[in-house]
């Protein structure tokens, strides 16, 4: 069977059987494992904290066009998604390791840039680049792995969403996928709505703060909306043995969206993907608190249920259910 | 300036430079780094223990060539290497993430086999693969990143070596490129020597327990001869502001070597690259109690000098010095 036929989840769940089923009951390190494949980071315990451990890679021509992009923005998103990957377990980013594979007729000028980009957000995140390793090859791949920490004993864990929860997510969605639409066709959009698309998907601003906050507020599940919010939504469906309802009427779709694409925004927003916001779970007295504490927006847009296990059911506001195409981004899908 | 024109040791510089420029000197993640970018992995104090972490890729084409590798010895490599970097800080290996990319047409088969590889060597080394990334891409790609501790409060480094220390390596140099020359033009060579160049390299066992004995004994400096025998001792001298002099007659050839390769041993030897042994300096006495204490050959091939601040001076037995043509493996070189 092809890799494309498998798709991306389908490969990782088997390669992760394979890891889990060859543990040695006698490893030390296996004993401190408090999260292995399957979350959107690694977790362990520590001689003191729980240490927090991710990767994420850019790929030339799978995640980026070098046509749409500045390097600066390349070096900033590399990191961004990795940050989102911490954001979503309400840990602290602390060192990252960076893996660069090269073209070499590249000018250095334009992995100077990348660097830069790069410097800037783990500047404003505090995340210390400590390392890293440079190679050649015919396309730019781009994999950092970045380390944290986190102030509490368990994570925000895909796993922990229980029936009864609250469903809500921070910021707006669909706008990092209209972007990439915006500069892939070329569309006219004014210039301060370009500026939030384009941002919104080259320059994204993981939501470390949000995260950590959501944890000290007793948020009990979590997860990075970069695939879609569909698929990732069935992800914590999956992972905590529950169904979910949302209503699409209820989606935070940010008025530019609604203007530029008006025929296109409600895909957008529940399958574009790429938007590094936070999709969380918890009891109606915490997420009252969540609004009121967390410095962006804060919308409900669902519940989770009994049954159903690992399915999203999408209803609008007259309790219609509505059939998805496509519930987000998946590799390999799109090369086939 | 291209990439290949500066070159992979030039780039890296030029980026750590970037980096090192941008440090916060507020920053609570850059106040714990211990070593940074320059040394075989980056550490850090962490509350208890000092942490290593490393990454290192295996490029389709540029590490390796799909007709001469086995799915799962590509795995074992793609660990090992990152293995025998923490071998070098004199660490314990503990958590790894896999960061893959790969073609879309790929048989699934070929990345269970990648992944049995990669379970087998973290068997042995007690790591545990504890999450990772995959995406598509033309070709494949295997990143891993290796995270790890240490036993002592500082690492074996590049930079600790001091005038009038000894030199030595571990096992024997210039197996793994020999390896792949046979590989490569078929040479015809007995099966035992066949195993034993193969396994060098496209199999390498990481010196993980040696590391940690060289770093019990009080060795202070080590590295990996990963780039080669000659480029690795300039990196140890470079970032130790010393010379080093060593004896070509001295070095330890396995037979195989001078058998099958009468005209190239010498080179290969040298600057062959990829052999995962450690290279470490130290006092006569402390060398003495290595050679007893480590289970693998140790052999003194020369000695660290003042002055010639980077500079490796080659001699035979006779005294006459030897020029080098080459002195190890330089990313992007290979592809001009």
């Amino acid at each position: 069977m092809k890799v494309s036929e498998l798709g991306e989840f389908g490969l990782i769940e088997l390669l992760a059987n394979i890891i889990n089923n060859a543990r040695d009951p006698k490893s030390k390190a296996w004993k401190r494992v408090l999260v292995g494949t399957g979350d959107d980071t690694a977790a362990w315990q520590d001689d003191g904290s729980v240490q927090l451990a991710t990767t994420d890679s850019l790929v030339q021509d799978t995640h980026f066009d070098l046509a749409l992009t500045t390097w600066e923005d390349l070096g900033w998103k590399a990191l961004a998604v990795n940050l989102s990957d911490i954001a979503a377990m309400g840990g602290i980013a602390e060192y990252a390791l960076v893996s660069l594979t090269l073209p070499s007729e590249l000018d250095t000028e334009c992995v100077v840039k990348l660097c830069r980009g790069m410097v800037d957000i783990a500047g404003k995140f505090d995340v210390a680049i400590v390392g890293g390793n440079i190679a050649a090859s015919e396309k730019v791949n781009i994999t950092v792995s970045l380390m944290g920490s986190l102030q509490g004993k368990i994570p925000l864990l895909r796993s922990a969403a229980i029936p009864g929860d609250l469903i809500a997510i921070s910021g707006y969605t669909g706008l990092s996928a209209a972007g990439l639409l915006m500069l892939k066709q070329k569309r006219k959009v004014d210039d301060e709505s370009a500026r939030l698309l384009t941002e919104a998907h080259l320059r994204p601003v993981p939501r470390i703060e949000q995260g950590q906050r959501l944890l000290k507020l007793g948020v009990k599940a979590a997860i990075d909306i970069s695939d879609g919010l569909i698929a990732d939504l069935e992800h914590v469906c999956k992972a905590s043995h529950a169904g979910a309802t949302i209503n699409k009427d209820l989606l935070p779709i940010h008025p530019a969206l609604k203007q530029y694409f008006p025929s296109e925004y409600e895909s957008l927003a529940m399958a574009g993907g790429e938007d590094y916001e936070l999709l969380f779970t918890a009891p109606q007295k915490i997420m009252e608190q969540a609004k009121k504490s967390l410095e962006c927006p804060v919308t409900v847009i669902g519940e989770i249920n009994e049954g159903n296990e690992g399915k999203v059911t999408v209803v609008d506001s007259s309790g219609r259910i509505h059939e998805l195409k496509k519930s987000g981004w998946e590799h390999f899908e799109s090369m086939t």
